[in-house]
């Protein structure tokens, strides 16, 4: 309503975008150069097809019957993700979970880097987690628009989530991966993902009920 | 391949039905007793003709123009997602994110119960965090068949986690939702979802791009 599409890109296709792009980069660490559809989604529960289809989004790659180069087929997908230079994040929220991602291994290979961490705990703050040092929340607006950065991280409590992503908007933020088990309102300018593992095992329990059920 | 496929319904549409649910139990909170499909949406970047379409793959519900019961809605929804029953789950790996995901508050609302944690390190087990009690992985095939349970969170390295969800199988379990960033090759009768924070990163990295780009 009012804002204009200009192509409508679904947002499972370029989850699953995600999931090509570390699918090649195993199959890179084991040595693999040229390499088929059916190879990269082997292990996704996603069939060949549906890959192609995805990849058909953003234009042709790779030759039908060769199969694709895994270092072209690798930078294609960095580039479509964005992600083919270094992007920097802060994460806002410095909890069990918050220090859980400030040390999880799994960003290194995506060229993520945490920049700063903020929380209001006098006791953290000048701490040093995961190569990640914690400032005071308070500091934000002077700190986050000096590091340049778009993209935060919120692992605060449900009922502090709304204000800090506000404040967070204010600073410069334009996405945010949101942990906190709320729905936040903010401009519809702001991209917001919100990964709620409470969402996350619904649907694990719906498909599994499918496949006991017949 | 060789299944057969009842009716698709796309993965996206069960997530979202999850978040529907959990804006109806907001909802609810505030005591609205009869709503319309613009408030259910309101907050989730979902448009009230997705929310009508989402809904009609599961058949009529509700009256057009007069709006929607919360209660009934819910209901509906609950059996939708198969937990209008309690939901016994189990986790394996009680690392920083498996202690922060056993205190994690946003799973009470939704009937879901962990009921026991596995570890390795013999300093965690028989601790309580949470409520739930750690157990030794090598007690597994002992224990989950007694309790019953057929979802796991696995939140072991991702070194690990083949091996784990292997025994977890072996086990009784039909459904994990995994946080190691590896691709699990299990059989295809197995429902496996993969919570990828890298993923997810990048899934807000495309969107944030597009809405920065124009």
């Amino acid at each position: 309503m009012g804002r204009k599409k200009i192509r409508k890109i679904p947002q499972e296709t370029i989850r699953r975008m995600a999931l090509y792009l570390r699918s090649l980069k195993k199959l890179k660490e084991q040595k693999f150069q040229i390499i088929s559809s059916n190879k990269i989604t082997a292990y996704l529960n996603v069939s060949p097809d549906q890959f192609r289809k995805d990849l058909s989004y953003f234009g042709p790659v790779g030759k039908p019957g060769v199969g694709y180069r895994v270092n072209n087929l690798i930078h294609h997908l960095e580039k479509i993700l964005g992600i083919d230079r270094e992007c920097r994040i802060i994460l806002v929220g410095v909890g069990k979970l918050g220090s859980a991602l400030l040390g999880y291994p799994g960003f290194l290979n995506f060229n993520f880097t945490i920049v700063a961490a903020f929380d209001s705990d006098k006791e953290k703050i000048g701490k040093i987690i995961g190569h990640v040092k914690i400032y005071d929340v308070s500091e934000m607006a002077k700190i986050v628009p000096r590091l340049g950065v778009q993209l935060a991280i919120l692992t605060v409590p449900a009922e502090n989530a709304q204000q800090v992503a506000e404040k967070l908007v204010s600073c410069g933020i334009r996405g945010i991966l949101n942990f906190a088990p709320v729905n936040l309102n903010l401009s519809q300018t702001i991209r917001v993902l919100n990964v709620d593992m409470a969402t996350e095992l619904m649907t694990l329990t719906y498909f599994a009920k499918k496949i006991l059920a017949g």
